[in-house]
Formats: structure tokens, C-alpha cells, sequence
């Protein structure tokens, strides 16, 4: 799993803070989550592959979570895009792109394809045999959901040193793969525990911003490995979070252990603070493995 | 008069050329002209005072030219603005404006006035004792403007060299400016001329982006001193220039000299040439005095 910070800071006027977006690589997708204003310039910063992303999850409509997304479907256009784009988001972001497209005259090449949440459950967005992406409902001052990216059961993995032993076909390694036992042509039953290794340990990755604390989000993302969430305010202005509806470094690590996460990246920092590094530590005085996320930052897990 | 070119280039998805956005300070205004993607960005680079831009001009609405304004009033808000904003823009931006603001749930504090075209004539947008800003009727793909600033005469300027050789008072002073003659205590009369300067020599700026070549343009400009016009494309490419309704840079030089312009200003260059000093060559063919705008170019113009 292969994430990448393009942008990780609150909706504040400076040159050198971009607002909210993520690349996500996870079993041969590319998902952008987010996508705040010049997002396509810190994609291209990042020097990614901007045909490779077919799903686009947008969290909520706030300028710093989504006004870079008029520009990136210009320039989808621009490219000469022919492939589906999806676009997950809150009711209301269809209209918005369709008369931003019509004030300019223009209409997309590529078929462009909506999925407008308005549910306050948990459930499957996006799914294929690889792995599954759900929503995360949040609390926020609009509509607004997370992400949960999981990776599903993956094929047993070839035992290269084992096969090789035996005279196996290599059109057999599927079925290998696939957990079947293989019958030589001399009758010999082999075993496929004797051939394979087991599977990668299965990624996962969830992606909170923005939110009120509550409990039962943990519940949400419960088991998830990696974990990716909002951290506006220190506890110093725990009132402040509450009446914007937005988190606490110590509220993120909290729901970060409650979820049994083994990493919590924090982002979306106030620039009323200088030092990043405050929010750090306090997220690390009830979690362990804090990050702090950074603009352009790339975070590879195995 | 003081012109920052905010960003100077064509719709292309690079990671160091700005989309449309200039930022012109004249006779204590200051107006934003275009307002492409990142433009606050740009404006925060350039170390403009948010506050003081009371007026902003939307030429046409293609992404390059309009995507920047959402974040901008996002910002204005954040920043506490009390301020009236005034936007001038085709038909339909209020509505894009206010959709957008409407899905994040917010209103802006400050009263935010749109004043919408439609004309396909020149007319007055804006008009104080000082300057005139009118409407330049382009021809694009689809309905856009060009905008022309105008000084107003000035008052005569003090010849303080002479005054100071009088027993004139300074709450005379206004008088003087405004081109009266003088009575002293002692009954001579002073003629005005003998006590001033004449007043500056009048600025005035257009704004031409995007447009097909028209003989006519220069009409709209006769007689301004400074022209930016956009240069998309080079001769070679004016069957494209035409198809896609946008100019090449000899085009742009010969309706500066058709209107009899001092200075033009070229930009809008497309991604396609690799060195913009192409465009100053060909442009200097038929116009002598060619300037090529840069991402963050700041021109003074006395």
C-alpha cells in the first residue's frame, strides 16, 4: 500500500499549506481521496500517473476537500481521457460539476459517473475481487464521510523453491494459487500446503477528516491497520473542536487505539499552531505509531 | 500603474504555469482581472493585500480563468472580510457562486454584489471620479470580455517651485488644482499656469483573453497605452488559432498597433512552445514594443 499526501492542511490562506487531498495505490488502483483546490498541481508534483485514477472520494463539500475538482476534470478533458471516471461524494457535488461543465461550454469525453451518498450507514461504495472500499460516516458542520479501504483474502503465494522440485505445468499455478491440490502424471498426490506460502497479511486503510470526536467511530474502522485522521486542534481548544466539529490530536489517537490501529496518521492542522510536532505528542500520550502527515509526503506499507 | 501578472498561461496541467490572473493597482484600486485555479496562491506569493481587492473581472468562464474564484471567497470569508465584493462575469456565475457556497453550507459575512453580462456592446462596469472600467466584447467559444481601465483627467499638478515664491495659503491649494486663478491679499492676480504642472499623462489598460482575431477589436482599445492581449499560438498554428477562436501572437501585434497602444503585453501561450520568445519575435514584426507577461511579473507603467 502505497499513500501519498498531496495535501494535508486546514482551510487556511497560505502559499505553502495545500489543502486535503490523498493518493492511495492498494492492488493496482490509484483513489484520490480529496481534492482541494490545485490538487492537480500537487499530483503532478507527485509525479502521478493521472490516467490511472479511475475513483475519486470526496469526503464533504468544503472548499479545502473539494475545489480542486472543477480544474482536475478540466484537465481529464484536456489529456484526452476516454476511461470512466467515478466520483464519490455527498448529493449536490453532481449538480455542482454538471454547471460548472455547462458554464463552459464544455462536456467530458470520458463517461463520468456519479455516486451520491446521503446514507448515515456504513457501506460498500466500491468492490472487486481485490478489495472493498466502504464509507465511514462522520460528523461534521455538513454531510460528510469517511473512507475504509480493505484489502480482501489474496491468492496463496507460490512456493517457487517446492514447485520447482516437482514436474508441475505452468498452467497449474492458478490452481495452485486458487488452494488446490495438484496430482502428478505419475499419480503422486502433492499437497497444496506443501507448495504455497500463505497469503500477504491483508492492508487496510482508513480515512476520517473531518469530524466531531465520538465513540462509535472506532467501531466504523475497527481492525483497520493504518489510519489516517483529522487532528485540527491540540486539547487546548477542545471547546473550539466541538463547536466547529472538527478533532483533537488526543481525540484521534483515542479512536485510533479504540480501533486496534497499528499506525494514525494526523493532518489538517490549524495554522494557529507553529509546530506540528505538538500534535504528535499529544496523540502519542494514548497512541504509540503517530505520523504526522506532511505536503508530498509518500508512505509506503508492507 | 502597477500590473502583477498573477499567471500567464493557456489551460495546461503543468506543475509551474498559472492559469489567467492579473492584478492591477490604479488610482488606489485594486482589481483582479481573472481568476484561475490556485489564484490566491498566487496573490499570497505576490504579497497582495486580500482586503484592499474590492473589485474582481471574470473574462469568460473556462476553468483557466474562473476556478480560483470559490477558493478566493472561501479565503475572503476565513480572513473576516467585512468589505462589499464586487464581481463582474458572464451570465451564470452568481448561480455557480452561490451553488457552491450553498453545498458547504456557508454564506459570506461580507455582501457579495455580482453584476452579470450579457451585452455584446461595450459599455461602463464601474466608474468613479478617478477611472472607468468598460466591457471589451471578445469573440470566443464562448461568451467572454475583455476589460479596459481608463484614468480620468487628473487636477493640475502644484508647481510648488512657484508657490512657494507667493503668499498663498495652503487651503488654497485645492483651488489651485482645480485650475483657478489666484487673487493675492495684495490684489495681484496669478494665473493658474503660472502656479501648476499639467496633470499626468492618463493611464489606461486593456485586457484582451480570450479572443479570435477581429479588425474591430482594436476600436474597443483605440488610443489605450497598454494592451495585453493573449497569444495562444504562433502563425504556424493560425488555422488552430482560428478553430479553436484564440490568437496568435502576430494577431495580438497588429491589433496593438491598430489601436495605437504603447506597450503589449503577450500571454495565454499554449504548452505546445517550448520557448515563449518566440512569441515576442513574432509579435515585433508589426508591433515594436513587445513585453512577454511571466507568473509573477510585476510591471510598472508611469
Amino acid at each position: 500500500m502505497d499513500l501519498t499526501i498531496l495535501g494535508c492542511h486546514s482551510a487556511t490562506p497560505r502559499a505553502n499549506a495545500r489543502p486535503s487531498a490523498q493518493l492511495l495505490e492498494m492492488r493496482g488502483h490509484l483513489f484520490l481521496i480529496d481534492c482541494g483546490e490545485a490538487t492537480q498541481i500537487a499530483l503532478r508534483n507527485a509525479g502521478a500517473k493521472f490516467a490511472r485514477i479511475k475513483h475519486i472520494f470526496i469526503s464533504h463539500l468544503h472548499g479545502d476537500h473539494f475545489y480542486g475538482l472543477f480544474g482536475l476534470i478540466s484537465t481529464f478533458q484536456l489529456l484526452g481521457r476516454e476511461a470512466e471516471l467515478h466520483i464519490y461524494g455527498p448529493k449536490g457535488i453532481k449538480e455542482a460539476v454538471l454547471l460548472i461543465l455547462k458554464l463552459g461550454g464544455a462536456w467530458t469525453p470520458f463517461p463520468l459517473l456519479f455516486h451520491e451518498l446521503t446514507t448515515d450507514e456504513q457501506g460498500v461504495l466500491f468492490e472487486d475481487e481485490k478489495l472493498t472500499v466502504k464509507n465511514i460516516p462522520l460528523r461534521h458542520r455538513v454531510y460528510t464521510n469517511g473512507f475504509l479501504f480493505q484489502e480482501k483474502e489474496g491468492d496463496r503465494r507460490l512456493n517457487m523453491e517446492m514447485i520447482s522440485q516437482y514436474p508441475i505445468e505452468v498452467c497449474d499455478y492458478q490452481n495452485i494459487r486458487n488452494g488446490k491440490d495438484i496430482t502428478l502424471a505419475d499419480g503422486r498426490l502433492i499437497a497444496n500446503r506443501e507448495l504455497t506460502l500463505d497469503p500477504h497479511r491483508l492492508q487496510s486503510y482508513a480515512y476520517c477528516s473531518d469530524t466531531l470526536y465520538f465513540e462509535s467511530l472506532a467501531d466504523y474502522i475497527k481492525g483497520c491497520r493504518v489510519v489516517y485522521h483529522e487532528a485540527t486542534f491540540l486539547q487546548d481548544k477542545e471547546d473550539l473542536a466541538k463547536k466547529t466539529m472538527h478533532s483533537t490530536a488526543y481525540q484521534a489517537g483515542l479512536t485510533a487505539k479504540n480501533a486496534g490501529a497499528e499506525a494514525l496518521i494526523l493532518g489538517h492542522y490549524s495554522s494557529r499552531y507553529n509546530d506540528v510536532n505538538l500534535f504528535k505528542k499529544e496523540a502519542e500520550e494514548v497512541f504509540p505509531n503517530v505520523i504526522l502527515a506532511e505536503d508530498g509526503k509518500r508512505l509506503l506499507f508492507a
